[in-house]
């Protein structure tokens, strides 16, 4: 025994950052070989993004996988972007060094976070061909581009250098490159096609980056291109700073510790999002401690104190003090539009439904839900729904059944929207995919690979509660659809069976057929709406047609409605029946009394769209008596729309003017309780009220 | 755009590793407040296991939970082993320093690898409480125990000490403690009960590691304790070198680069497993580089060829290169009867298999498989399988959709082994639990939570295979008792109806009844066996019966065998029948002649048992006649148990004897081609040949 624990301790010694993540690299996504080549993919890729988002650039992307070595499995991967450039003295640490990066310690939405990703792959190259990775970097203040070998010294996490040069980019057309970046490197690698593949994973990154232009060759030679679909750069993010609510005992004593300011009020105001200078009294007050009290003199009982009225433990006149929430412009959402837009671009089919709920916040972090559903022809009937997972923009391709969001996908009872499911859980079946995205702050993943979401009840919830509404609205489209059904069927029925009937007995009294439409529409009672989406490939438009059919025995008057995309820059033309415009994306018209067994139609085309842009328009209605195939009209939602774009037209305009202080910005995000909190950006795709 | 790419660049700076950890916790398991608590006990628990078994003490753990602010969710965790200690001076970075260990760079089996966990424990302690984490230990060699009060400088990655000093610790029987380890922190958490709990957790880690006694105060004060079930330490794992096989181009590289020897044969023999002199040569000549050639000056093209020759590509005389499979002496499975014997005290049920599967070798990594199956009563009928899983004896608790075992349990068809299974994927339902273990020197995790496994080909086809035997002996059990019941059945009707006929005949016939038992005995026409395993409660020992029926016309001769526990230190007593012993956990009794109608019975006892470790008896027959509720001895799988035991013997005597040199231990591990491989350690656990 004597000597064991001396023993056992001088084989202990540091373990180097590099040293691990080579040892473990599936942690990085470096598992499989066809993996391997998806993460290496992504991780250039998510860069070229973020890169040209922060500068904002609209990107131009492309990647080429060639084979070198079918037999070994060698390939090459090439990425090349029109981003900012990375600046010479920077290349070695940014490709050649773990845990460097900018996007650490900021507090805002952004793909990469770590610092791991593309030096993860320069290491994986390294390790399986003994290669370097090529790059070639051109920033716009300098007139040539710098080119150096990288490589990874794993033992120091350090990189190593070869073959450092300068040379003229010149692009595929000739022209001098202005700025971008191309990284060149080999591995062990496999590219195949399917549901996990590079193929897959860029075609899922273009559905949520719409104003990305993506270029892939794959290894065959063939060019895929998926063009951007909206000149519109993503929002900016801005970095916030933290908010009270999420902050550690243990980061608090180390931001006193650290802080350089002269008075416990000024620390709060300047270091946090969300608290006001009379917040910062209140705070300090509650927690007893003295206003000019300076942060590095805090006692662990002080700072203790502080967090606890940082989360309401500690009251001020009973009450905790108000915080504002952080500002959630460091979250950019896609917006349902454009996810409509590329969803409907991406798999063809008759019913989409799309929502952005509003921002909101977890333990001090801003987070936003946004979810798509598909539903209809050409998708199988009888297999589980597809899933598309995203996390701030970037498509989850491996980890689906441990991953939160498929969890809270699987804990609705979709039998009630109408999709088959055992007992009631796990993933529904039917024709219908899925989509979910979750832009934050803090994406907690379960692992370095970024591939699935780590459990944490209120984004569950927040994802959850966005599945119902979505569910709501397909059910709403299948009962509607049902009904149209069934009325099509009674109106076939009357219309063959009346006139056989009449024509029969006309034949036997021998006395001429009797005139029957109005006693096909007293045995109809109803209004219907019949509506057709059309592209037309003659004129390269959409053609839309809404017929109304009065088949009661009263005369009707009505107001019919119509969805347009209008805010995705299309036009109204041939719209020979007028009519005027009620919101962004939504025209009126007022339509003449409407005798009983007569109908009216509106026609019109919808230009600057293209095919597979818009398939299917919905119809609303005001008036008293139902129609079917339209739903009623939602006041409430249409003043909401314009409400939005009150408030969007503002905030355009705010852009152009210096950006208000502080104080102004917190302000203007109100603080909203649970009950008045609006469920989201609304518009009308998919959704009518409950006619 | 000038300027962007600099002022970008700007903000990059290197992260500290305790910093990345700190911000991503969530991947070391601390993400909801109840599985922090569980992570840390496990993070304690598996560090007093590894620490006590390479210090070959049987380890008795303490570990309590205290409720200390039951309203802010702060608990005090308190664990304390037998262990060897850590030396004063190893304390600080054993616990204030992220990837500082001992396990990193050695392959072989152990629970901790990366010398994360308890510093994780330490830096989530401290930034939830801001408290630090007291640390006692006692080593044999000092008279005193350390104590020290431990923090984490995360900028840094150096712990912050604190309140050093030494005492005299005294155990709770007042003798002073020898050597061992006490910690101490408080942390925000939540104690909870159920499937995911610290009690769960403790228990599951009990049938795995029987050798262990671990006691448990809960937050109640109520105690738990798990007795250690054998005195048996897990077999001693040695550190072994790379495998050919298993290095990569990169690592190659830099092994050749750091190397000091000053010929390549010297290098290969010297750091590589499976390379005997002759095989250096071999691959060397294959490689077409010179013997006497310096590692240090190999060129990037002849460390390339030196790989292709390691991995078969380039060949000598039309064939690769012979290597040797690594030793598995750095595998410590658990075994057979003690799964066994775990499993069947923690989930009282009637039919229990286990298997150990041959330790193999993954891209020169050995590994090796165990599983585990109950059935019976006791388990819900209607509900999904229990499944648990373990890798290198510590139980995995989450991410259990994600896990490879469990991708592997849902890949085999159970429906034809008996298990209600839809569409015959996913994971089966019916009133079973299953046990998965994989030792592996190089465990592939998902994250460094340690909670699933990375998919990997190879392993998924090793744990198939094992799942597919055991699904057999599932089935023969299956058939064998529905067979029992039918035969009971029929004979229960026989031996009423046939009795009641001739009573009525011989009524109305006014004649005696006459004997029925020919006539009961033509109509079964068949051998029965039944045999009964019970507790006495008054003898404290398993009473077992075995009972024959001949229900044929003619005369029967057999030999009748049963398992029972022998090598789990169970003494045979009251055996009146005699018999003689077939192989270790075998015996047999030569039985006289049957004759028609009559019946034998061989009774004895089990001494040296607790209750519930023995529970079903399986009996074997030899003749020519089917037994029903026996199996038909396998005569091949007793010859195998034989040679294995006379294996087993002769690795007993070596252990006595000085350890051979490298050359001989290697040629000692045959190479063994895929066909000829034997599935695994065989003993008689619920199968019998297909009787």
């Amino acid at each position: 025994m004597a000597g064991t624990a001396e023993r056992m301790a001088k084989n202990q010694k540091q373990v180097a950052i590099s040293e691990f993540f080579e040892k473990n690299k599936h942690f990085l996504g470096f598992d499989s070989l066809t993996r391997s080549l998806i993460t290496a993919v992504k991780e250039a890729v998510d860069n070229s993004l973020d890169a040209c988002e922060e500068a904002r650039i609209l990107p131009d992307i492309k990647v080429k996988i060639t084979k070198l070595d079918d037999k070994k499995n060698i390939v090459e991967l090439q990425t090349e972007d029109n981003g900012p450039g990375i600046p010479k003295r920077s290349i070695e640490k940014v490709f050649g060094q773990l845990l460097f990066g900018s996007r650490f310690h900021a507090i805002r939405q952004s793909r990469g976070q770590q610092g791991i990703g593309i030096t993860g792959v320069v290491m994986y190259s390294q390790l399986t061909t003994g290669g370097k990775t090529h790059v070639r970097s051109k920033i716009a203040t300098e007139t040539s581009a710098a080119v150096v070998d990288i490589g990874l010294d794993t033992r120091k996490n350090k990189a190593t250098k070869s073959n450092e040069g300068r040379e003229v980019w010149e692009a595929d057309d000739g022209t001098l490159k202005e700025h971008g970046l191309e990284i060149t490197c080999r591995m062990k690698a496999k590219y195949q096609r399917g549901r996990q593949s590079v193929y897959q994973y860029l075609r899922m990154t273009s559905i949520v980056n719409p104003h990305a232009d993506i270029t892939f060759v794959d290894p065959d030679g063939d060019v895929h291109h998926w063009p951007r679909v909206t000149e519109r750069l993503p929002r900016k993010v801005e970095s916030i700073k933290p908010h009270p609510h999420g902050i550690h005992l243990g980061t608090l004593q180390r931001m006193c510790t650290e802080s350089t300011d002269t008075r416990m009020t000024s620390f709060l105001y300047k270091n946090f999002s969300g608290v006001s200078s009379r917040a910062a009294k209140q705070l300090l007050e509650a927690a007893e401690i003295n206003e000019k009290a300076k942060p590095k003199s805090m006692k662990p009982d002080q700072i203790r104190a502080l967090l606890e009225s940082f989360q309401g433990e500690r009251e001020l006149g009973g009450k905790p003090v108000k915080l504002l929430n952080p500002p959630t412009n460091c979250l950019s959402p896609i917006e349902e539009l454009l996810i409509k837009k590329g969803l409907s671009k991406t798999i063809d089919s008759r019913f989409v439904t799309t929502m952005t709920r509003a921002a909101t916040v977890s333990q001090g972090n801003p987070y936003q839900v946004e979810v798509g559903l598909i539903f209809g022809e050409g998708m199988a009937a009888d297999k589980p729904v597809e899933i598309l997972r995203f996390a701030n923009r970037v498509p989850l391709m491996y980890q689906q059944g441990g991953c939160l969001l498929t969890k809270a996908i699987e804990s609705v009872d979709w039998r009630q929207y109408g999709l088959d499911q055992a007992g009631g859980r796990g993933v529904p079946k039917g024709p219908a995919a899925v989509l979910v995205h979750l832009a934050s702050t803090n994406v907690q993943f379960t692992s370095e690979a970024k591939e699935a979401l780590a459990d944490n009840g209120e984004v569950m919830d927040e994802v959850r509660k966005a599945m119902l509404e979505m569910g709501r609205g397909l059910r709403k489209h299948l009962e509607k659809k049902k009904k149209m059904v069934k009325v099509q069927e009674k109106f076939e029925l009357v219309n063959d069976i009346i006139p056989a009937i009449a024509e029969k007995s006309a034949a036997i009294l021998k006395r001429p057929m009797p005139n029957l439409s109005g006693s096909i529409t007293k045995i109809m009672g109803a209004v219907i709406a019949e509506s057709t989406t059309h592209w037309n490939k003659t004129t390269k438009m959409t053609d839309v047609s809404i017929t109304l059919f009065n088949y009661t025995s009263r005369a009707r008057a009505y107001t019919l409605l119509a969805s347009w995309p209008e805010s995705e820059g299309a036009g109204m033309e041939n719209n020979t029946t007028g009519g005027r415009k009620e919101a962004t994306g939504v025209w009126a018209w007022k339509l003449e009394t409407l005798e009983p067994g007569t109908t009216y139609t509106i026609s019109y085309s919808l230009s600057g769209l293209e095919r597979g842009d818009w398939t299917e328009t919905d119809v609303f209605y005001r008036g008293s008596q139902e129609v079917i195939g339209a739903s009623k009209m939602d006041e409430k939602l249409l003043d909401e729309i314009r409400r939005q774009e009150a408030r969007a037209n503002e905030v355009d305009h705010e852009e152009d003017v210096a950006p208000p202080d502080e104080e102004t910005v917190s302000a203007a995000v109100p603080v909203v309780s649970e009950e008045a909190k609006p469920s989201g950006q609304q518009t009308l795709m998919g959704f009518g009220s409950d006619a």
